[in-house]
């Protein structure tokens, strides 16, 4: 009997919706194709319809709602004219980063044939690394506040919050990716110049975590001139490991220099399994496109194929990745704007289902 | 009778020994054609003597010692083998900084002809912008520390710390220093839709700022998408305005995109003249290529350039961007290797300072 996999569908807001319904396309023609199942169940949370309606991004027993799924797939949540930024974001994409404990984002960035770089003398294969991003502690906090409110005292505080536990449980990911990796190299942000009490601790703790793996080469950069580097020789990465707030600049970044984020994917992973896992392209809800119908479902479709590797669906996993390396090298009429091209979010996520059941 | 400027120099350590000579060449050369005079006090504070001496980066009295100068003209602090980052840079740069209440750090960003950007379609003038960085507080605190050290459950705490005087005094330098320039552009690092308590602060004084620039096109990038710009679309940019760790971060990219970081200057800059002003190149002590004599001096020289226009010497400083501008478009046999040469320190420097007396 063949497997079945139930996953909750979030398309989310803006470009979300757009590029949601090409990446089911293509995990419905990967399941067929592979002789597996997927349960599709859409849940509207977003702030058009939803938050318009309850005044909440989810309702309040969203965890047992979603809880059970052996995954979700989500798409972009963000509409700033009508919800504030961090309000949305908190009150849904971050809340399930915290609350499922996914606590290791994994961002490959990888430059792709039929992508051009905005970096000379750069080309297909020549940038080729994961983000490995801490998603749960760190600068993203909820501790801090105002105090003279209003007044020329006025002063806000922010704590940053980094916990052994944390800071070890991504490394150790990171680590072990890296030793299943060619190169084996293992790259950690810090910041430890500058921000001398909790940086510091992250340096430490790598250095440890390093010791344990002598047959990775590990070493640090600084977040300023690893952002400058990643413009100026990105080759020389493999797997780079963050906290969160590097991690995030480092995973837009990364596919920046790669050409687009428009096809950049990402994993929220909870590797612990005790709560489902979610993938979601790097890009956001994208209000200035959205509703053109020319959004690059690339990113989307490619964070379902991460999905299916999550779920032990290996085959359909990397046939998903080779069908849109297919596309994106040879078949120029369907890419979208980003790419340089004047196909659509549906011209490209269709030319890319053909190729996974050719 | 002519001007004379007294200047503090603090070479410090790695190539900050090797690219403050060819500073100073170029400022005499510069004062000699002006018709003024600088007199230079050189101090040893560093890792490699003083420190080693002394374990500690700055004599007590360091306030009574540096205070009364016109300006310090500093190298770079860092000897990582020795002493740690933290202690050597909060020892000595941050404390300068956070002491002579240098609030403003200036870093402009400029692709010159002569010098190659890694990114393609990018020619000299397609990049022009300013970094204005908060440079005293933010996520650069020394509040915070370490809970049930060497156990599982180690927690590390930092503060970020936002002040209504720090954030609207960098601000309104921001916005003074964009409406003097000719596309009267301004855009602001966030990053509200994640750091959901210091960062909204800032959006809010930027917009109550804004409302006092009517003049001034003003607009808020979050930090992820802002660094994925700068290699995409950096040609969009004039001013951008950034707080601690942020502009940090921004000031290395920026520099990569516009070719290399051994050109960027920075003046951190104290407004109010109450205490002397700090001019330093952008990049650090570099241990790896010192001692060869191959940095490049134009982060040096051109910071030096910004110290004139503080002093007010404003020909002069005009004088010496022109000579770089010349040397590096017009003299590749002196470029050092970064540049693509194999030119040394010493040759670039000697040619840019016999263009700022031609
Ligand atoms: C050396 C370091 C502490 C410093 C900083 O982070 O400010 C440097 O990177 C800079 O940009 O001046
Ligand atoms: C939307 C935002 C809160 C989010 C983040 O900062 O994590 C996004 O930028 C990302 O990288 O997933």
């Amino acid at each position: 009997m063949s497997q079945r996999h139930r996953i909750a569908v979030i398309p989310g807001d803006g470009i979300g919706r757009e590029v949601v319904p090409e990446g089911l396309r293509c995990l419905r023609a990967a399941a067929d194709a592979h002789g597996f199942a997927l349960d599709f169940v859409e849940y509207g949370f977003a702030c058009a319809g939803y938050w318009q309606r309850h005044g909440e991004m989810l309702p309040s027993d969203w965890r047992d709602v979603l809880g059970g799924f052996d995954a979700i797939f989500f798409g972009a949540v963000g509409w700033p004219e009508v919800v504030p930024d961090h309000v949305s974001l908190w009150g849904s994409l971050l809340r399930f980063r915290r609350g499922f404990d996914q606590y290791v984002n994994l961002r490959p960035v990888r430059l792709l044939r039929g992508v051009r770089s905005p970096l000379r003398d750069h080309g297909p294969g020549d940038i080729d690394f994961v983000v490995v991003r801490e998603n749960t502690e760190g600068e993203y906090s909820s501790i801090g506040g105002r105090i003279f409110e209003g007044t020329d005292r006025e002063t806000v505080l922010q704590e940053t919050v980094l916990t052994r536990t944390g800071v070890d449980r991504v490394l150790r990911y990171a680590f072990e990716l890296a030793a299943t990796r060619p190169r084996k190299r293992l790259t950690w942000a810090t910041k430890s110049n500058g921000i001398a009490i909790a940086m510091p601790y992250w340096d430490e703790r790598a250095t440890a975590m390093a010791e344990r793996y002598p047959d990775v080469v590990a070493s640090k950069d600084h977040i300023d001139i690893l952002a400058a580097k990643f413009v100026l020789r990105p080759g020389q990465y493999d797997v780079v490991v963050a906290g969160n707030l590097f991690g995030d600049i480092l995973s837009d970044l990364g596919p920046a220099c790669a050409g687009t984020i428009g096809i950049a994917p990402s994993a929220n992973i909870n590797p612990d399994r005790t709560w489902p896992s979610l993938f979601e392209p790097v890009h956001g809800s994208a209000p200035d496109i959205a509703g053109r119908g020319i959004a690059n479902p690339v990113g989307q479709i490619w964070s379902g194929a991460m999905m299916l590797e999550h779920l032990g669906e290996t085959a359909a996993a990397a046939a998903v990745v080779a069908a849109i390396e297919r596309v994106l090298a040879g078949r120029p009429d369907v890419h979208t704007p980003d790419l340089g091209g004047s196909g659509t979010t549906e011209s490209l996520g269709a030319a890319i289902a053909a190729e996974i059941t050719r």
